[in-house]
């Protein structure tokens, strides 16, 4: 595998991705496939027409594993991808994507990656995808995934977002489109610091009768950083939507939360719910008298609130 | 005084306005002044370069009750008026505004009114405003209110915006910047119903430390009827912010919240909750072993909701 010690080290904190899999994977550097492993059940192969794989997951494909992490190691780059990922009927398998940049110069390294998932009938899948950015380097780190999501009946999605550091811009979109009796949870967890910021967009629309969504959000606003987000869910059915964001500002940190809820079925049932504070100063002291300083105490609170 | 039997109908109902007032009071009908009376502390005088009024409360002013209500019987018409009321330091006073369109005919009546309130140190008010659409016709009904509000230092602001019912179109805007320990507290209440439309808009600037706001916002959209709610606090102060929404859909109503709250201060703490779903179906059942019709108990708890 063409990959440094650098590239390994970034594949762990991404992808918690050690080198060695009995599964499916892609690793994507630089702009550039330089690893791939399919399984019979899993099948990635490149598109023709653009730059990104094709993800085919076999119908009742149960306890697999497919890792396609991206990493950007140069500076002054743009990669742009496009993946299409299919689960098949029934599956139930666990997708790790994620991205990290070390940006060791000071031009813009930048990945812009376009994820379209479709989830078919009664297949259940975890979807996790981390991002971060390091480097020794001046240049800006950015990110800007989109995730384009379809349900299909009776399929159960949850996915976790986690974006842990080191990003100075991010454009973050999940759209989702939840059928007849499925089930899809998000949990977004944010982490900006110095002059970071951050803009997430979510649109989920239940179609289906039975059809269910949760978004949770957590964030933190460190230093000079910014977040906005702006989750959405539509209810077009007999359906249930949830909203939960809290957030933690500190220092200048500025946070902006508007989650909407349209309900345009009469048996909808949607709610959410929002909270921006600093860190409950009860908690600081309680650590603090245990003997943590304050720094200390702060990262303990942190790491739980992001956990 | 020129009112017929029902401009005193509208008046009580839209201003609990009984045609004896011992206080200060301004009635518009169809797009003119018909009486007014300003009080030793009160003073009421025409705008000299639009329509509308400027309203004058004298510092230290206490217990007084100004009535402003604006009446449209006319089918076809369009009344646009400005309204400046200045509340002098350290009064306490109720304003009841509102409005009720009769109208008789085909065209569409509609009353675009714009508030601009300054509450000076230490004063506190209770605004009243009501809005009300009947009569036989067919013409639209349209209402747009705007109401912009300065809270000076240590003001408090209690606002009680409803739409009772009839009211085709409205868009509602309401902006407040509220000052150093001023206290805003807003709560709306709308109903709609047929083919109606109702958008909601609210930007509220904490900008003085020790500033709070708080948005009650409650709503039920029957029939075909649909309604938007976009309330915003922006804390850019140690300020406290909250809004709360809650909305009853029933038939096709169809209701979008989406609340923001945006900290730009790290000593601010902004929440917000909001909830859209149908009547409970154990409140109705318990009311229907009562004795009550399906219809009746529908009427009781819609009554308690929006009250």
């Amino acid at each position: 595998m063409d990959l440094d010690a650098l590239d390994r080290e970034l594949l762990k904190t991404i992808a918690d991705f050690h080198g060695i899999s009995m599964g499916a994977f892609n690793i994507r550097k630089d702009g550039k496939s330089v690893e791939r492993k399919s399984t019979k059940n899993i099948i990635i192969e490149p598109k023709v027409d653009k730059s990104g794989i094709n993800i085919v997951i076999a119908p009742n494909t149960k306890n697999e594993v497919v890792h396609f992490p991206v990493l950007l190691t140069l500076s002054g780059i743009t990669d742009v991808v496009y993946n299409t990922i299919e689960v098949g009927e029934n599956s139930d398998v666990v997708l790790i994507a994620g991205c990290g940049i070390h940006n060791p110069g000071s031009k813009k390294s930048q990945h812009d990656g376009l994820h379209e998932i479709t989830v078919k009938k009664g297949a259940k899948i975890r979807y996790i995808e981390k991002h971060y950015g390091g480097g020794e380097g001046k240049g800006e780190r950015v990110l800007n995934p989109k995730t384009v999501l379809t349900m299909e009946e009776d399929s159960v999605v949850e996915m976790e977002l986690t974006q842990i550091k080191g990003v100075d811009s991010t454009v973050r979109i999940t759209d989702a489109v939840v059928k007849k009796g499925a089930k899809l949870v998000v949990t977004e967890r944010l982490l900006t610091h110095g002059d970071q910021e951050a803009i997430s967009k979510m649109n989920i629309i239940l179609e289906g009768d039975g059809a269910s969504a949760e978004v949770i959000s957590r964030s933190v606003a460190k230093e000079n950083s910014k977040q906005v987000f702006k989750p959405e869910i539509v209810a077009k059915a007999k359906s249930k939507g949830h909203i939960v964001c809290d957030s933690i500002i500190m220092e200048n940190g500025k946070i902006s939360s508007s989650p909407a809820i349209s309900a345009e079925n009469p048996d909808a049932e949607l709610t959410h719910e929002a909270a921006i504070g600093k860190i409950a100063q009860d908690q600081l002291l309680k650590l603090m008298t245990l003997g943590l300083s304050e720094n200390e105490a702060v990262d303990v609170i942190l790491r739980g609130f992001l956990k």
